[in-house]
C-alpha cells in the first residue's frame, strides 16, 4: 500500500535544460512522505513535538525520464523497513502511468541531542498501513 | 564605497528559458551582503551569537537582462541607510560592466524574542565603511 | 477579484531561523499566478507556445510576518494592471486571516526573439476576469 | 587525484533544523564537478556547444554529519568509471577533515535529440586527470 500527493511542476523546479534539476525530485520526496505520515495519522512536526527527529542519512535517487513544465506528477511513497533506529522509505514521481524517477531515503530516528534513539513506537505504529508487503 | 564578490551560475540556478530564475537572485543578494558584512568585521553569525537577528522585512528587485548559465557575475552590496531599527542595503548583479539586477532590501533589527530592537552600535560602526554617499 | 491557492510548507522552505526563506515567496508567487492565468483559461504553458514570454522586469515582497514549517499557506493573485507590453499582478500569502507577505511582480511580454511585444489580446481578455478593482 | 573547491553555507541552504537541506548537497555536487571538467579543460558549456550532454542518470548521497550556516565547506570530486556511455563521479563535502556528506553522480553520455551516444574523447581524454586509482 502505498500514499500520493499530486504536484504541478513550475518554473522554478526546471533548469535551462527544460526538466526538473535533478536535486528538486528530494524536496518531491520529502512532500510525499511528510503527507504520507500525516495521513498515517502521525504528522512529522507532532512527531517533533514528541522529540523525535527523523534527519536523512541516505538518500538514492534513479532518473528514468524527465518531468517538464507544468506536468502535473504524482508521486508516491511507502515504507520499505522499519528497523532499529532506522526508517526506510521508497518515492517514485509518475507522469501518467510513466515512472520518471524512483528513489529511497534513509531516515536515522534521533532525539532532541541529536543521539539515535529507537523509532517512535507511535511512529512504527502508524507507518505500518503504509509498510512494503514482501511476497 | 562598495563589496564585490564572484559567483559562478550553476545549473540548479538556471529555469526552462535558460537563464537564471528570478528569485535565486535574492540568494546572491544574501550572499553579497553577508559577505559585505564580514568584511566589515562582524560576520552575520556573530552578530546572531550577541542577540541580534536581521530578518528581511521589504525586498525588490529590478532585472533588466538575464543571466546565464556558467556566467561569472559580480555581485556588489553597499548600504543605503542606517536608521532605528532599520537597515537597508542596495545590491547589483554584474556580468562585466553590465548590470543585470539591481534591488535592495530592508532589513529589521530584532532580539532573540523577535521584538524590534535598534541597531546594534557595532553593526553601525562597521557598516559606515559601506555607506553610500549622498552627494 | 482574485485568485487563490493553498500550499504547504515543507523543509525544503524553511531557513535555520524556523521559517521560510525570503527568495522562497516568489516561487510561491510564481505558483500563484501561473494557477490564475491557468483558472482565466490560458495556461501561460499555451502562452508560450503561442509565442509571448512574460519574463519578471520587476519583483517586489513585504514582509509581516513569517510562514512557519507545515504550515498551510493560502496564495492569492490578481491582475493589478495591464498597459502596453506590461502586466503587473499582486499577490499575497496568508496563514488564515493573517497577511504575512504581500507583494507583486511586473511581467514584460516579449516574443521568441526577447523582443518586447504587447501583450497578447488572449491574456488582456482571460486576465480581465481577474483586474483589480479601481474604487 | 581530485579536485576540490570552497562553499560557504548561505541561509538559503539551511532549513528549520539548522543545518543545510539534503536536497542541497547534490547542488554542491554540481557545482564542484562543473569545476572539475573546467580545470580539467574541458567546461561543460563547450561540452554542451559540441553536441555532448551529461544529464544524470542516478544519484546517492550518505549523510554523516551536517555543515551548518557559515561553514565554509570543501567539496571534492574525482572520476570514479568512464565506460561506454556512462559517466560516475564521486563527490565528497567536507569541512576541515571532517566529511559530512560523500556520494556519487551517474551522468548519462546523450546527443541533441537526448540519445544515447558514447563519451565524447575530449571528455574521456580531458577526464583522465581526475580518474580514482584503483590500487
Amino acid at each position: 500500500m502505498h500514499h500520493e500527493i499530486q504536484y504541478r511542476v513550475c518554473y522554478a523546479d526546471t533548469d535551462q535544460m527544460g526538466v526538473v534539476y535533478y536535486a528538486n525530485y528530494l524536496t518531491l520526496f520529502e512532500r510525499s512522505r511528510t503527507e504520507m505520515l500525516r495521513d498515517a495519522g502521525l504528522p512529522y512536526r507532532k512527531l517533533e513535538e514528541e522529540g523525535f527527529y527523523l534527519p536523512v542519512s541516505e538518500a538514492c535517487c534513479r532518473y528514468r525520464a524527465s518531468a517538464r513544465y507544468d506536468d502535473l506528477l504524482t508521486i508516491r511513497s511507502w515504507v520499505r523497513e522499519m528497523k532499529g533506529v532506522r526508517l526506510t522509505i521508497a518515492s517514485e514521481v509518475r507522469r501518467g502511468e510513466e515512472v520518471l524517477v524512483s528513489g529511497h531515503v534513509v531516515l536515522a530516528s534521533v532525539n532532541r541531542d541529536g543521539k539515535p534513539t529507537r523509532l517512535s513506537p507511535r511512529l512504527i505504529e502508524s507507518c505500518r498501513a503504509f509498510l512494503e508487503e514482501i511476497v
